[in-house]
């Protein structure tokens, strides 16, 4: 299956800004990224960056440097049954072979990974006529536009898609279940788990 | 299989004291047990509810006041590959037949369903020698023991397995992905999905 992998070059991961300066998270975002385009392929798919400027990664990168929603519709413009396109976000640290192979093969004309919170972290749309709307509650605002362009819907049942690496506190996800270039990083950069009043956290050792 | 849902029938959900009375979040708590319990039973379980104090509920209880990691290593006694035994939280609000039927499915002797946060939401246990310990970062800690125990180990990939309802956050979780007795309550209650900064949250209309 084509993927889409939308990717922020400009201000990546800001939410991580209380633990990680710019050039670190610039840094792991492009290692989840490279980790996102492994799991793409080991999958089965054939992974494009959508960046919002060129970056440096092995894979094809189309630059559009509009806002998430009008970019993703663009590369959706010809998805239909015989031609479907997946749209996998950037910071999906956890995501597997595995996992996103239960994305790309599910039943359903447009497929949905909901991320915690509401968002959409991973569809596979096999419909001509779905189109995204990332602003709020997409997961939401997905099935209704699946619903009213008459396409069947399914939903993905996984962990792994349902979290993307936001916050702080997501970091501990990716030192727990995950162990690719973004956890190498993490790593080398003095991150480890802790326990802090019974709650699990990073911290940074230098 | 049989399975043991812990349940704290003394001080429920007190992370929700910011958005419910105690009353309420007792209410909802039970609300939360009775729909496990039934996703339970639609999986093939069999459930007891191990609680701290008597509860009215649709199913054996076996009161326990000690804590949850002697009053389930108690339930775990006699576990083994011909009498496995699953261990469910009661506050798994997204829990539904098919994915605590991929828990009981699964291979492997133990097998672990991890929470955000390095948490152990669910766990199937068909050794006899593996013992829990909820403390800290339980799913670390699970598969250590494990381990040393010489058990083979799976993991399930599950959204619904790996969100507890702790927090007013989590009630976004409930209101979209859920449609049992808790979601109506809430409903009930007043709570509704809102985008506030772009992000979802829950408020109350009344």
């Amino acid at each position: 299956m084509r993927a889409v992998v939308p990717f922020d070059a400009d201000r990546p991961k800001t939410r991580l800004a209380d633990v990680l300066d710019e050039r670190e998270r610039s840094t792991l975002a492009r290692a989840m990224l490279a980790d996102v385009l492994a799991a793409v392929r080991a999958a089965g798919g054939e992974p494009t960056v959508l960046s919002t400027a060129p970056v440096d990664v092995d894979a094809p990168v189309r630059v559009d440097d509009r806002a998430l929603t009008p970019a993703v519709n663009d590369a959706l413009a010809d998805a239909g049954p015989d031609r479907p396109v997946a749209v996998v976000m950037a910071d999906l640290g956890l995501a597997t072979g595995d996992a996103l192979a239960d994305l790309f093969d599910a039943d359903g004309e447009v497929v949905i990974a909901p991320g915690r919170g509401g968002g959409t972290n991973a569809l596979a749309v096999g419909h001509p006529e779905f189109r995204v709307d990332y602003h709020g509650l997409s997961y939401r605002d997905h099935r209704r536009i699946a619903e009213a362009a008459g396409a069947s819907v399914s939903v993905v049942d996984s962990q792994r898609l349902s979290t993307d690496i936001d916050e702080p506190a997501d970091l501990v996800e990716l030192l727990l279940h995950a162990d690719g270039r973004a956890t190498a990083w993490l790593r080398d950069a003095g991150f480890e788990l802790a326990v802090e009043d019974g709650r699990a956290d990073v911290v940074r050792s230098r």
